[in-house]
């Protein structure tokens, strides 16, 4: 709220919205306050009152935090059987989806950021300045796509007010996917905006405290593991969606959770 | 069969091998009598016999129709476990797959209005002659790649015939479709010869009559709903599929079928 | 190993890093057993090895081939409702995903000879020299990426070895894609360097020896069917990426196999 009055806004009537969907539709309780069904409207919301455009783009940011609900409960029973959590990726799924009208229904407009490019005359170019400060705050502020350092300072507080734990994974997870994608080279120009750290953060928390309930030693490595891999993830999903000009969102911090989730049963002492 | 004789031919092959395909494959009796083995074959042979060209391309769509079947069979197979039925999706997912070999065997050709293009040069431009009446009979006619009008009225009264539920939800879904995507700006030159239509009309019919076997009643408000939903499907799936230059066939009522009925078991109340 | 040194090392530590992991992480000894987990860190090791390069390529493929173990562990259990194997789909889907990540990081180097390609500026052209004794080696040869007639030999010796039946199908089954390749139409410069051959070759041994238990007599004409499915499969995958300029793999096997061993669970008499 401090970046965007209206942003917050949308934010919360999408977090009503979902909630209210999953309630009035009759959904499991524990489902419901869990919190899945509004945080997958609250992103979905958020994120298509921020690539969409034009003077409609607030209605149609609302219309997608009541699909995304929907999209939740519907993947939920798609993905019983294989007993992995929805996660996020009712919100990437339909954002990606919702994005993509644009170029063929002429009331929706794409923002200008996102440019479609073929991948044979894409050129990589990681120079830029280094800035470590700022590394460290705004990765958890792009969750929620913001990307001031002031929003990411509020933000750890909160984290770390909801248990300590959850703070400090999510520093954990932030500063090992921060130097992952140094390492291996990303480009600057991304990691000090926080879009290497943000899926990090999100993969720490899940793997090593939320999905942690048998509280396995070697957990704790798992999840600081699953947030390096959410690094290549990122750079991989980078390239798939660069002709189409979209933004992986939190889906490498989907997979890198579904991958060690699955593990986990196949190969239980890790 | 008004509007192309040997189109006909094909479409009456195509049905026979699938449903023997089904029959000589010892299928579960119910399933080939429900005519999903003869359906998906049916639209594969018309599909490919109208975007294939070439000598041989009736050889091709007749051996698609059978590829059809062995793809139905082995979706059903894959899907058992989601308790979704598998729709036209293995036709529109063998045809895609199909289209796609001339590019790299040269027995198989495409036809010229299929044309890859990238979404950075795409220029969107709805404008057009508006015409209702057409839009009114051309929808139903694509479920069968007929863009007549005349074989549009024909199919309505076939549809009525089967039953005055099916007959309504045909001419609903169709209206609701194309008031979507006039309200959203879609581009007329594909709404009024029936593109944005068909699977409305598909995905209405399926969603309030063919599975709503308990007769609630807010099925029929959802069968609407879902018509609409098809119109920013298509679009999307149009841009997924521009690069490639596919069309998306039936996979928006597939989509949108299947959301509604996977949303069903989570949200029982809708 | 006659072909190349380094090549041969990577992959025998790449398969002990697959067997340790599922040992070590304490995965059904049987699976180990059956070289699940070496099978696709073998080739993940080895693709990663020969798609990129640079000073640190085989860091990389190591690494690649711990990853892989991962991935077959977590795809396992996805998969584990539809019955259906793996096979060698942790491998594909990892290597694709690990190239694409060259264009964004920089300590990835992917090989020139990977170059994305728009569709609609692509030209098909087939000749090429007609080299029928090369084309009847090189495929089991590509199995391992090796593109050498002795290494062909060798391999085909090596699984006659294992049992006449692999043997005869590895014959057949590359026998079959080849002539389907040529009638077909396909790029005498792939079909006689076995890239139309070495997914026949897997898939027909599959299909007739590997997952053919009940010994019914109609396995084998399935398993020679299916090895022709692969070639359209090919030519198929190869379009669809071309925009990202990466190869198929053994993507064919494992589509043309799981086709059939789901068909089998519905259609009982195929």
């Amino acid at each position: 709220m401090v970046s965007s009055f209206s942003l917050g806004v949308i934010a919360l009537l999408s977090t009503m919205i979902g909630t209210l969907v999953g309630r009035l539709g009759g959904a499991d309780e524990k489902l419901v306050n869990q919190g899945l069904f509004g945080f997958n409207s609250l992103l979905t919301g958020m994120a298509l009152y921020l690539f969409l455009t034009g003077p409609y783009h607030w209605i149609l940011s609302l219309i997608g935090a009541f699909l995304a609900a929907i999209v939740t409960a519907a993947l939920m029973h798609v993905m019983k059987n294989t007993g992995l959590p929805v996660l996020t990726f009712p919100f990437v799924r339909l954002t990606l989806f919702t994005l993509l009208i644009s170029y063929r229904l002429s009331a929706v407009h794409i923002s200008n950021a996102l440019v479609p490019q073929s991948l044979w005359q894409w050129k990589l170019d990681i120079t830029g300045p280094f800035n470590l400060k700022e590394g460290i705050f705004t990765g958890i502020g792009q969750v929620f796509f913001l990307d001031y350092t002031i929003s990411g300072i509020l933000l750890f507080v909160a984290v770390f007010w909801a248990g300590w734990r959850y703070g400090l994974y999510a520093l954990l997870g932030n500063a090992v996917a921060l130097v992952t994608a140094l390492v291996l080279g990303a480009e600057r120009s991304l990691i000090f905006v926080g879009l290497y750290g943000y899926n990090g953060i999100l993969t720490a928390i899940a793997v090593a405290v939320v999905f942690n309930t048998s509280k396995r030693p070697l957990s704790y490595v798992t999840g600081i593991f699953a947030a390096c891999l959410t690094v290549p993830i990122t750079a991989s999903l980078h390239s798939w969606l660069l002709p189409f000009g979209l933004p992986p969102l939190t889906m490498p911090f989907v997979l890198s959770t579904w991958i060690v989730l699955s593990v986990r049963k196949v190969l239980p002492r890790l």
